[in-house]
């Protein structure tokens, strides 16, 4: 047996809160203007009741709706395989099992979040959602979930990407979204995740039927993907495991890790692993300080690791990992010595991401090779000392969508910039 | 429940030989040059031994080796899902289910007989396999193959997708095979399928290391496929359906129309329904009779339904449905009557494709498309006269890598050629 599938009325029921399990809570963020901490209504122009409850939320688990449930089930539970052909490729004795989130609609993790996301904004009357995307893995997930609810979808796209990397764009049209490059009054500035936004941002507030979705960071998100370490423990004990010895994922904003490695936070003996970029190095070498999300100081300040918010990452092709910040969820386990975090130049992720589509067929979103790579060097680590460690890691999206970063890695034309 | 899923040691350990269950036997292949009955010796410079046999097999059953199930278990059993939301959509009384292949390493049905063929290949000491691809679906089916059998896959691929279309080629090189724009010998020159089939049976001909690998139409192939329509007919089973009304599929050389229909050949009362594009109508408007199966008449001619050798359907998007004949078995059956046959313009076809987007979230291949679109009719007949009609249908690969074709349809610059 090498594969794990649940049967469709085993999806979790409820979201599992790390915040209850932090050594220390995580400090409110402020307003960007009084730096006062922000409260409930300083939310309530960008997202509704139920998102910001669960943002705040300090109840251990908080019930899935029904409603959300039944989208869930067009692609969850998604299966967990274990990579014996990459194992003996390896000549480890580690045991390593990857958890298949390409398997959604959209490709990736995403979609776990852009679903309820849309449900509960459905549910407060809003007929609209916003939102920025670079190259286009948030659009389309929240581009898929607004057709299930009959939302309109509006993205405001990095315009290099709009131009050059059509393909996502499609997508996001196929399921009705509308694409706008950005910024939209600067037709020759070839736009940032900064930009889009603001442009996002400033087209929510100028409307009383429109309101904004974020795909990463916050806490609501990450609660939202707990259903894949939650499904991943179930299938470890059907697998005959008891539970990791390390949980691996790769680290932007922090929501594909947040979602394998919450649920296993409680378990001490359990090693938590971020894999970011070297060339955004922030867990790694930034410093823990309250920071905006966003380039232009919009947002609130939140309490994270960051690289300052005026930093600009090398465009490298895991373009869900050039983020200057982290989830507060995810600074706060670091700070606080519960998660590791190592980086990787994108050479040695892609090498890692060839060895594994070779041995077990599967070729890996950018992101998702980080992790690739830091499960590797695992194994490896444990053939030296002969351990039979048993690694997890998130397989958080295929890289059909991206196979220009392997064209330029096979022939020789990947540059390794670092910060 | 809408989604059922088998656990890896439920894949079917043989597979399902639809020759003994035809009305009239299929008339053999004849020698290009001799006209005579080819004989297995004629074979052998292509194929290995296990193979041949299976060409010509009687037997009702023949076992998969347990090497070619231990790799079909890295996506094998795929789920069968039942279309709910779509079937909303349409206010059907007709229960639509569909066997997702899409979950394949290469996106498509196709490694089911990729893997067995470089399997045999590899069984019997060749090191080299070459095969020819167009948009690259099959190319990359056997790249991926003979990197499970360390296999060197060489793929003559159709130079303008070489050009125009490099993400499969990436693919192929990201499992390490080896891909060359075909015709070789003339660098200004598009080329066709029919180029590329000669430059890779040249190729392998040249060279006792290697053997040349087919990814549709012959019987060997389309047996390989019947772990589809096999394990189907047991999900079903777990859906709490007897057997389906109608099992539709697309048919392009015919092997996935083949994998999910030839285990219900035997039941009577069961529809079987081929569905191909209306530029390329080799069922609805062909004749049936010995033609080549490549455009330069260097292969045995088959019986089958054709629009001649040296027909060139106009370029659509579903690469994969433009062959001029058929396999000699789908051929058979459309011809004794006991499968029927639709041709849809690809207008219509990518109407239907974006319906099933927005209701499933799943962008199909336009090759499945096609078969999309007919059970979009279906259901509405179905609506129409009350019946509570059983759909089934294989959505045989995903549209990641055919976004393009989807950006023209939303955007109007669809060409609907017909024949």
């Amino acid at each position: 047996m090498s594969r794990w599938t649940l049967p469709p009325e085993r999806i979790p029921s409820a979201w599992f809160n790390v915040a209850p399990h932090l050594t220390t809570p995580v400090q409110p963020p402020l307003h960007p203007a009084t730096r006062e901490p922000v409260g409930p209504d300083d939310l309530a122009p960008l997202f509704p009741g139920p998102l910001i409850e669960q943002e705040m939320a300090t109840a251990p688990w908080i019930d899935v709706p029904g409603e959300v449930l039944d989208i869930l089930r067009l692609w969850r539970p998604t299966p967990l395989a274990r990579a014996i052909r990459l194992e003996k490729a390896l000549g480890t004795p580690a045991r390593i099992y990857f958890k298949d989130e390409s398997v959604s609609p959209a490709g990736s993790h995403k979609p776990n979040t852009a679903v309820p996301q849309a449900f509960y904004n459905a549910g407060d009357g809003v007929r609209r959602l916003t939102t920025e995307t670079g190259a286009g893995q948030w659009g389309t997930a929240l581009a898929f979930a607004c057709a299930q609810f009959d939302l309109e979808c509006a993205v405001y796209m990095v315009r290099a990407s709009f131009e050059q990397k059509p393909y996502r764009r499609v997508m996001m049209e196929t399921w009705g979204g509308s694409v706008v490059p950005s910024p939209i009054d600067e037709p020759d500035h070839p736009g940032s995740l900064g930009t889009a936004i603001s442009d996002a941002v400033r087209d929510c507030a100028g409307r009383a039927d429109s309101h904004y979705a974020l795909g990463s960071v916050l806490n609501h998100v990450l609660l939202h993907q707990t259903v894949i370490g939650l499904e991943a423990r179930e299938q470890l004990t059907l697998a005959g495991e008891r539970l990791p010895d390390i949980v691996i994922a790769s680290c932007g904003g922090g929501s594909n890790l947040g979602g394998i490695a919450f649920p296993f936070v409680p378990d001490a003996g359990v090693r938590l692993l971020a894999v970011e970029p070297a060339s955004c190095p922030t867990l790694t070498q930034g410093r823990f300080d309250y920071d905006f999300g966003d380039v232009a100081g919009f947002t609130p300040l939140m309490a994270m690791y960051t690289l300052g918010h005026d930093f600009v990452p090398p465009s490298i092709h895991a373009g869900g990992l050039r983020y200057h910040g982290d989830s507060p969820l995810i600074s706060a386990l670091v700070r606080d010595g519960r998660m590791e975090a190592a980086a990787y130049p994108q050479g040695k992720v892609f090498e890692a991401a060839v060895a594994f589509a070779r041995a077990e067929g599967k070729v890996s979103a950018p992101e998702a090779a980080h992790a690739v790579r830091a499960v590797i060097d695992e194994a490896l680590a444990a053939k030296e000392t002969g351990e039979e460690r048993v690694i997890l890691f998130n397989y958080s999206g295929h890289g059909f969508l991206d196979l220009s970063a392997y064209d330029d890695h096979l022939h020789g034309r990947l540059i390794d910039e670092s910060a």
